[in-house]
């Protein structure tokens, strides 16, 4: 794959690089680099030539329940526990009808490819042969990235609420054969949270966790009700996060969580230590009334993050409206917590892109346009930003800007998967 | 007109009617009403049946800077001095040039045109050509609304800075021009904002309000540190909105205030006095890093409020978006004041369409669709909704939510303006 255009990427937090008509060249699926110059070995290979528009890495949504897809948008009005009961598990239960799962997945999958999210951590459902089905999907279209059968066995409806020994042995199950079958996508181990998971199941996914060095994704910190139940359930626990690390559910490098918005002093050193991905879902977090995780606190503290759709709880597919609202609520968070300055456009597409990316749960890191890279890119120009352009003339970051704020799927004009041209999966 | 599909339209803030397979009628440019069978006189004319598309008022965006389009989601990392000096003004001033100007209004009516709003309280700039241009192509167009030119003679840069009695001329001019040759297009008297008139200017804008009874709109207590300059600039008020009133600027029902986020309690006696429409712009007042207005608060205080786009510290063009991002910043409003319930959807709905249609500064109402009314109506469905219905079929209110929250101008099929249908502009 050769692209040439304006490359954009973000190599470290807060840095951008910008190359005007310059080269990304990979060779098969992995990135060699950007060059100004074509390198002499690829002088006649063909070169897709994309005139200014922009090159950026795809992006990498860090925490998305694929079947909540189809509610994307509605029962906004719910608080999160009457949300979950009305609308989030009698969806999730739809997913024991296998014909189901399949349009809804096929649904899903085109529509991470349409808003130019070619990476994710998704949870499915408790279903193990819906969530084999999801893979097996999202693996044949040329997705990359880990899927979890989710686990619970208390506190759930009686349609979603497993038997503790029959969850773990799917879970096992599904992780060895990911590892057989699959080639890019791979099994991450899923307690939906502490308050849906009893301590034998957390005990028997921990022992799976260290029996076959699985990542691990869930939730912790939403809101403060949670905490407060999470608390009750585990008086024990130091904290909700240590809840985790306690069932050993937190392997260092390979553990994603979701939110983070309450966390205490020992949990973000907890966190920090672990080297969890904390997800953060903005959108979400505004339409649950959870909260403003302080991105800048943790990121300060040396806590490594993305931002996540989060989807259904977030409502946008498209993960460059939750940068821009990462960027925006961390400007109200400043308006109360003066010291805590706002997050920048280009800390922004890092947190949608190098940030998730290089998870170290993915088998090989994505997100960004360095050698050794999975080579996932997205075009973003077309039609609607010229007309723009013309009236006013852009520098490739404004553009950049630009899409993030006010952009959608119209402005991608192509999407590169592991090196190759990626149309529409289903 | 007669229209047919699933009507829905909000007659009060929070009650939200729907009334499925039901015909709109509209004699000439105004509303009948709402039918659930076709009366007797229309048995002849001719139906557009949208099958069970929504048909919901036209927006109404009570606060929009149209000069500023280009500028959107341009300059966001800058705060609102440096924003105003490096983005906004520099812009502002090139719309000195009538080329430069005519193509720039034309893009800014096509989008709005595209985003389904098809009535406007709109700032213009300094220029009283160009300004005039503007509402001349606004109307041809077939929108319907008010439009000022900028008034500055302080604290602005040069090439924006008035002379006062020349500013005060052509605001006189426009507004008598606007009155013989313009239908539904008014003019809207525009002192910038308190920091950037001097008193001379404003006591001449107040008696030309006076003079010729004509509305008004501003800025107020949009962020601290303009609050304090205020204080400086006008020791001699009670606040910064009673320095427009005391300039004779806030004439009874004919008000337009944008912002409102730091009012005090005077204030808020004040506006409800006087009938102030307060335009809430929430996604602006996270971009600027301004706060989050306490829209519950003021609405329980009797205030009259819309939510409205400020384009270009607003980055979306469509009120859909809008509409929910007043929904989620009410939402982090109420995780530290739980005594400030969010709003929901139908108020969220009636605050883009009835709330500011029904500002008296309009010649006729619109935003409903009670007898009277202006006929404006937005058609929403299309294919990408129908996919998404087919998999799990929803409630119309669910399908208005999923619109304003994840759905964008893809899903509008068809535009009304005053019982006509309205193609694409220009």
């Amino acid at each position: 794959m050769i692209l040439r255009g304006t490359v954009i990427w973000t190599p470290a937090l807060g840095r951008a690089e910008v190359r005007e008509r310059a080269y990304l060249v990979a060779d098969g699926p992995t990135v060699r680099g950007v060059f100004d110059q074509l390198p002499a070995d690829c002088a006649d290979k063909p070169v897709t030539d994309y005139g200014d528009a922009l090159i950026i890495p795809a992006f990498v949504d860090a925490h998305v329940h694929a079947p909540q897809f189809l509610n994307a948008g509605i029962g906004m009005d719910d608080e999160l526990l009457p949300w979950l009961n009305r609308r989030t598990f009698p969806l999730e239960a739809r997913f024991a009808d296998p014909a189901f799962a399949d349009r809804a997945y096929r649904a899903f999958l085109n529509a991470l490819w349409e808003a130019g999210t070619l990476r994710f951590c998704a949870f499915a459902t408790v279903h193990a042969r819906a969530t084999w089905h999801l893979m097996q999907l999202a693996e044949s279209a040329g997705f990359s990235g880990l899927v979890g059968k989710v686990n619970m066995d208390r506190n759930a409806p009686e349609a979603l609420t497993e038997d503790t020994a029959a969850s773990l042995a799917q879970t096992e199950e599904l992780a060895l054969r990911a590892r057989s079958e699959l080639r890019n996508i791979g099994f991450i181990v899923t307690p939906r949270f502490v308050p849906s998971t009893t301590p034998a199941l957390m005990e028997g996914l921990g022992a799976l966790v260290e029996k076959h060095q699985l990542p691990v994704q869930s939730h912790v910190d939403e809101n403060r009700g949670e905490v407060a139940l999470v608390r009750e359930l585990h008086p024990e626990a130091r904290s909700y996060a240590h809840v985790y690390d306690d069932f050993g559910l937190m392997p260092t490098g390979r553990t994603v969580l979701a939110h983070a918005i309450w966390l205490t002093d020992p949990e973000v050193e907890l966190l920090r230590e672990k080297r969890v991905l904390v997800a953060h879902s903005p959108q979400s977090n505004a339409n649950l009334t959870s909260g403003i995780m302080p991105a800048r606190r943790w990121l300060s503290a040396g806590l490594s993050c993305a931002v996540a759709s989060d989807l259904a709880a977030g409502s946008d597919a498209c993960l460059a409206r939750h940068a821009a609202c990462a960027v925006q609520v961390s400007k109200l968070n400043q308006v109360s917590h003066a010291e805590e300055t706002a997050l920048h456009v280009p800390e922004a597409l890092y947190l949608v892109t190098k940030g998730p990316g290089c998870f170290a749960g993915f088998a090989q890191p994505s997100g960004s346009f360095e050698p050794g890279f999975r080579a996932d890119a997205l075009v973003v120009g077309g039609e609607r930003a010229a007309a723009l352009d013309e009236l006013l003339p852009r520098t490739p970051l404004e553009r950049l800007e630009r899409f993030l704020y006010a952009g959608d799927s119209r402005d991608i004009c192509a999407r590169y998967a592991a090196g190759a041209l990626m149309e529409r999966p289903f």
